[in-house]
């Protein structure tokens, strides 16, 4: 049962992922028309909270919001009390008094969505908290797979990159291991320290130990300002050894999926030639967040205003 | 008779404003409702202005609008012509162009909202101008204390901090007085000069002289760059001679109200266990500012709509 | 016929322009009203994607957007990930995978929204590229300039000031000549350089030697920083030679239009009497800006939709 937010994949099981799923294909189909609007939330009021820069997550609830007819009151860092040195806490009892209905946060602090979801009567949809999930990635990444693979039991999926610092990382992990999906983590040793294995994964050393064996590769963004700290001489030293290129895709099953959380770094973990190629998935992950969007608003606000059958 | 703007609360009567807090009391009903919305002002364009940073009123103004159903055009001083040295004038002059409905502007120039009003058609609500009003949020700590007090006529109410340089302070010491309750002032002397008896207060020395003898303590937010100016060695002093601690609320009257405008610098002009104590209305006053809102919005824009009745 | 984009007024016939202009005459109507929406567009996704600062454009675009009941989506390079070293073509792809129905940029890059116009089903609508074209500004140049001339041909029309370097003073040349009126450009030298008879205007050296002879003269704003580039001491000696002011409108017919597209250096391009005065029909040309705009996101996205005659 899904329950009042949305704070990690790490909290829901197969058949609450699956509902998920199921209600964001449901969803895709708003967007494809010429009306790309239905009156579900009318009247609902959805905040989004970004503590930390984003556009594209941002702007993917927004429109998800928007598409599902609720007003969106946008609130960033940059012009915010907390500014001011105002508590996270006191700015959330501030956004209560104006009686919400969902409250989607990311926060450089790992935890602060739970925080808010204990203390408060509204929705909390998690959108990225510190290192620890970005939980509506997750989804759409497994939405992207699942349309492809079917059944992710016993498939294979390797992530590639600075795996401990990511949330998408995470939340994929999560995910995948609870659909049944084994996963394989390759990185420089700082980026995928051995204690990750207690999240389930299987960790190898470069790309080159995982290529040849997986389903999918999801290839995550590398934070140019990691690379000093994980000693690599450079981004093209990284591209080397972690990167995808075309040589790379050749050894890799023909029918392998590539992923990528975007903003990608062209040349960097991603030949251009690869992120534009046929394997390549990166915009119908795109897509399909907006979708998985739609879908969690729906099932946490949606319900009790009768007009679900709608979408 | 409440005209086209709402510019200060020298302007009103206590008919007005008692008219004012009556509608806001429906209108904070429409927030308590699934359907958070009445269609009374769609079609009608709200615009905020603001010169000056917030986040807190610009997001109640947004949403009161957004709950009225009214198109919002957000436009504040950082991206704005302003900075290609357009005069305020010329920026109005555009606005008026594109026929809004209502302008509601903040400006570090007292008077600012004035000169709008008076060379626009449109209606012009006063979001803070310099240290001169803050109307609507006079209006909402107005609103706060009529629901718990009722009458306000003999009431005493104090104002503690730097009670010269804040426009919350003028605007609630113009309501207060129009209501027929007592304001007493209390703060460093730069911050509350001789000056201030001229509206109509009584001027005391620290809080510990008004805190056993009021309704209602209003504690105002101290800026942090004023301290200086005021000769005080430090927050923590400033904390002990004019900040509202457990210790001096304990000698205050059982059922006093506390009130501060927010943000709060917890520790400073009010400890953690006051601001989020049992006599602390601080968060009924951001939902009634949320409803005053909507009230002025209605009753400047809506009446000649017809639709007035859905609220 | 107008097809899928309005990238510059270079690729518009007159009767194209001529049928924009008639429809944005019918769109005027919209704003007047005390209910300033249709439903025209309702369900739509508008993108305005900013990568240059601008107010007047965005809102002007965001207002008729919104008062075409679109849903309208805000992007700006100042929190993209166009500062995470994304390409354009990227950011672009992530737009297209939210199946937006129009997008309008501005971009630093000449030919930017070409580009995107080429690679993606969604209008492009160009609201300025580089020193190429600002269409929608020559368009609501032309509509006021024909709603107090009538018929363009033969008409004559100054254009004064950094002709060379201005986007507005191009789309204005490529319009002006389509509908048959002689354009006389006049600025200093490296402003108004012999290429420009290209275009098909005639160069002239002064303000004087335009003012006596033409139905309109529209004052570009001048760019403080090209001053210097253009040899001249200060913008005091910019207005001696270029600025119009009282004395030199006193030698115009006294029929003339005074046009210019805003934010206005009072004092330096136009005095602050002729900037106010009863030949300036500025604050038209804004007026007509969102009326034009309503119209171009009508024509390219509202066809379809079978509600255009709610306008």
């Amino acid at each position: 049962m899904i329950g009042k937010d949305i704070l990690g994949l790490r909290d829901l099981d197969a058949a609450d992922i699956h509902r998920i799923l199921d209600t964001a294909t449901r969803f895709r189909a708003v967007s494809e028309r010429a009306i790309k609007k239905v009156p579900t939330l009318r009247g609902r009021t959805v905040v989004t909270a970004f503590f930390e820069n984003s556009t594209r997550t941002r702007l993917s609830f927004d429109l998800a919001a928007k598409r599902l007819s609720a007003d969106v009151l946008g609130f960033s860092a940059s012009t915010s009390s907390t500014r001011k040195g105002e508590t996270l806490m006191d700015t959330a009892r501030n956004l209560d008094a104006l009686k919400p209905d969902a409250v989607i946060i990311r926060h450089g602090a790992a935890g602060a969505p739970h925080m808010l979801a204990r203390a408060f009567p509204w929705s909390v949809i998690n959108a990225g908290d510190g290192i620890n999930e970005h939980p509506t990635q997750g989804l759409l990444d497994l939405l992207t797979m699942r349309d492809h693979l079917g059944d992710l039991r016993g498939r294979r999926v390797a992530i590639v990159g600075d795996v401990f610092h990511s949330r998408v990382a995470r939340s994929d992990i999560f995910g995948l291991t609870k659909l049944g999906a084994r996963v394989l983590v390759a990185g420089p040793g700082t980026m995928c320290p051995p204690e990750l294995a207690e999240l389930g994964v299987e960790l190898r050393h470069t790309i080159d130990e995982v290529i040849e064996d997986v389903d999918v590769v999801m290839m995550l963004r590398i934070q140019r300002e990691r690379l000093g700290r994980a000693m690599m001489a450079s981004s093209r030293e990284y591209a080397r050894f972690y990167g995808l290129d075309l040589d790379r895709l050749r050894r890799a099953r023909p029918d392998v999926l590539v992923m990528h959380p975007g903003p990608i770094n062209r040349g960097v973990e991603l030949a251009p030639e690869v992120a534009d190629g046929e394997r390549s998935v990166i915009l119908e992950q795109v897509t399909n967040g907006l979708a998985v969007r739609m879908a969690l608003l729906y099932l946490l606000l949606g319900r009790g205003a009768g007009e679900g059958g709608d979408a």
